[in-house]
């Protein structure tokens, strides 16, 4: 994929187009065609031949800028570089995720590969509020990679909750958050949930002497998403979890822009894994977990890494941190959360991969370790070169 | 498949379970396995070694009822029947989402097949406010197909889409949508176009002495979704377009259950169709556009026919129906709207296969009998034994 910047004389003027690569399969006039295809599918879906003369034609229909090959694929996939009007999206999350993706979703052999960095289309959004450095700002953890962790099973109530995110905070974690599956069920509702587990989440910071994030899981229906953000605050939390594939991308966007939240936002990819899971059809990792999450505001994005319990490959995780740091308007980059099974024993491999720029989630097993789980966790901040609370001196904890 | 319901005493007593159907890719021995990790993963994501006994392990985890062969799969494709507390939804539409298909949506081989009904669980969702019948009820339609089109394309102004939906109007068709890609782009802003459009479709309207609805797309960002909503209502829209992939299918929800809005819904496919273009993976065609639209409120679910310019299979659109149809809980049935590159040469074809029960849409093909789109319209009322006015004794089109 050649570097291209749409904001080039021979692809526009005024910066007024942006740019997307899609991978489309086929032989090159089979691609060619496709792509000529989803410009019309994803503007004015109407058919070409029907289009008045004038401005629809010129401007408001998408173009394909070129088609190369896919390396490696022997003619058989093909990347087509494809500029639409930025007014197209009407300057809303939403439009533009329609625009990007919403009809030719239901097609197969198209997939959205990576969003071209813009310097005036992306400014529309905000992006992450903290990103990275807001986050660890927050944390006082200035440079060695973060630990995160998550309450469960479903089930427990909120005092049993509550009781594991002390231990948790005691034994350095850096964020505790909701396991995604704990909503609003009657075993731990959610206002009681989020109350107890700030509260003790805040006790083991205090003992500690550091910060210590809580990020409850406020997903939830549409008229409580809002309230439950502002429950957690008021009641301490000190980071969300969102699924925005259960309450929309934009619905996140909103929490991440809200002055008065002013809070971290962890996202969750419940109910997006469709989109990826075939390398032919849906979004790319990195234009999903990397782009389309920082577009929204995610201040780190959580995704399964290697080797766990889901599929994704070693390149899909690099994609997903190059989506999530390179070039994209002005937005800050999304913090890299992988999870999704991962162990105590395979943290220095992922500080192999990942270097120290990642919060390595570990769920299930910080309790393997036994009935001190703060200890357990002590080996986590241990393997990852940190200290579970603050010492004098301790300037990597503290930074500068 | 066979029947099942989980209101038996062998599955649960007292109702508190609720069921469906996975379809899992292997041998007999690895659909098992997929399945029980399914149950894991979907509710406690937890290994299960460390579950503390009691009533986390007896009722939270969701159980694997039976694992039967897909007809024809030559065993190399199960169906599992998987149920679920209903306490783990917490009664609420994203974590019921989050619970059916939530992490395991990032894992191929996995495909939820159908919700089975259940008299208790799905009467937690009201469903379609108006379905079918109460469609119908306001267009004073009660017997033949109802007709729908789309004003567009993408590019036009206010004044230029009002003037092509009053010719829809008076040309007889009874629900005339924006297209939904049709936001608040500066051409055609969003309150502006849907005060023209609602206008231009009730001087149509009463032109013809019969009722045609006009329904705007209000997909929105989050903060301006039902402020959209209640200001289409305030101008005379009749009906209103969501894509519930874009805002999220609780917000969806949220509109069909506002009283003050009180107006049909019509749920568009746009980033939804990731989750169906494989077999192996996502949400069946059935589920998806027939049984999750309707728990979220959808009177009509806009989909693509078979043979327009997607891929979906005659097999796909009889799910579809099916889904939108059959028993679940309180909820009135959705009215299947196929669309997605239809002609006027296809309507017979179109009453075959669906009957009367059924919202033919077809878009752009309207546009391809010259500049008389009101007469291409009659064409359209004439092919599904229609009359685009009101006329005396026209009992077909008054009902009883």
């Amino acid at each position: 994929m050649a570097p291209f910047h749409p904001c080039q004389p021979e692809f526009c003027s005024n910066c007024d187009r942006f740019a997307a690569w899609y991978r489309l399969t086929g032989t090159e006039q089979e691609a060619w065609a496709r792509a000529r295809e989803l410009c019309l599918e994803q503007t004015v879906e109407f058919p070409g031949d029907l289009l008045p003369a004038g401005h629809i034609v010129d401007e408001i229909v998408a173009r394909v800028d070129r088609v190369e090959p896919v390396p490696g694929a022997d003619g058989a996939a093909w990347l087509a570089l494809v500029t639409f009007l930025n007014h197209d999206t009407g300057f809303e999350l939403t439009q533009l995720l329609n625009t990007l993706f919403g009809n030719i979703s239901l097609k197969s052999g198209h997939r959205l590969e990576r969003l071209v960095d813009c310097p005036l289309m992306w400014r529309t959004f905000r992006g992450p509020r903290f990103g990275p450095d807001g986050l660890r700002r927050r944390l006082g953890v200035l440079h060695r990679p973060l630990l995160c962790t998550a309450l469960k099973p479903l089930g427990l109530n909120a005092d049993q909750l509550a009781s594991l995110a002390y231990q948790f905070a005691i034994g350095g974690i850096d964020v505790v958050k909701d396991d995604h599956g704990l909503a609003n069920q009657p075993f731990a509702r959610f206002a009681e949930r989020a109350e107890r587990c700030a509260a003790a989440v805040l006790a083991g910071s205090e003992r500690l002497g550091r910060p210590i994030l809580y990020a409850p899981n406020i997903t939830a229906p549409a008229g409580r998403l809002v309230e439950r953000a502002h429950h957690a605050k008021r009641v301490g939390a000190g980071a969300l979890l969102v699924c925005p594939g259960l309450v929309g991308f934009d619905a996140m966007r909103t929490l991440a822009d809200d002055d008065d939240l002013d809070l971290p936002i962890l996202a969750h990819p419940a109910l997006l894994g469709s989109h990826v899971v075939h390398a032919d059809s849906g979004v790319s990792h990195r234009a999903l977990f990397g782009q389309w999450m920082r577009l929204a505001g995610a201040d780190a994005v959580i995704y399964p890494h290697h080797g766990g319990r889901f599929g994704f490959s070693l390149q899909d995780c690099r994609d997903i941190v190059d989506g999530a740091s390179s070039p994209l308007g002005d937005c800050r980059p999304t913090l890299p959360m992988p999870g999704g099974g991962m162990t105590l024993a395979r943290v220095p491999e992922l500080l192999r991969f990942y270097g120290q720029d990642v919060a390595l989630l570990i769920g299930g097993d910080l309790l393997r370790g036994g009935p001190d789980v703060a200890a357990t966790c002590r080996n986590f901040v241990a393997a990852v070169g940190g200290r579970a609370g603050r010492k004098q001196g301790d300037a990597q904890d503290l930074g500068p």
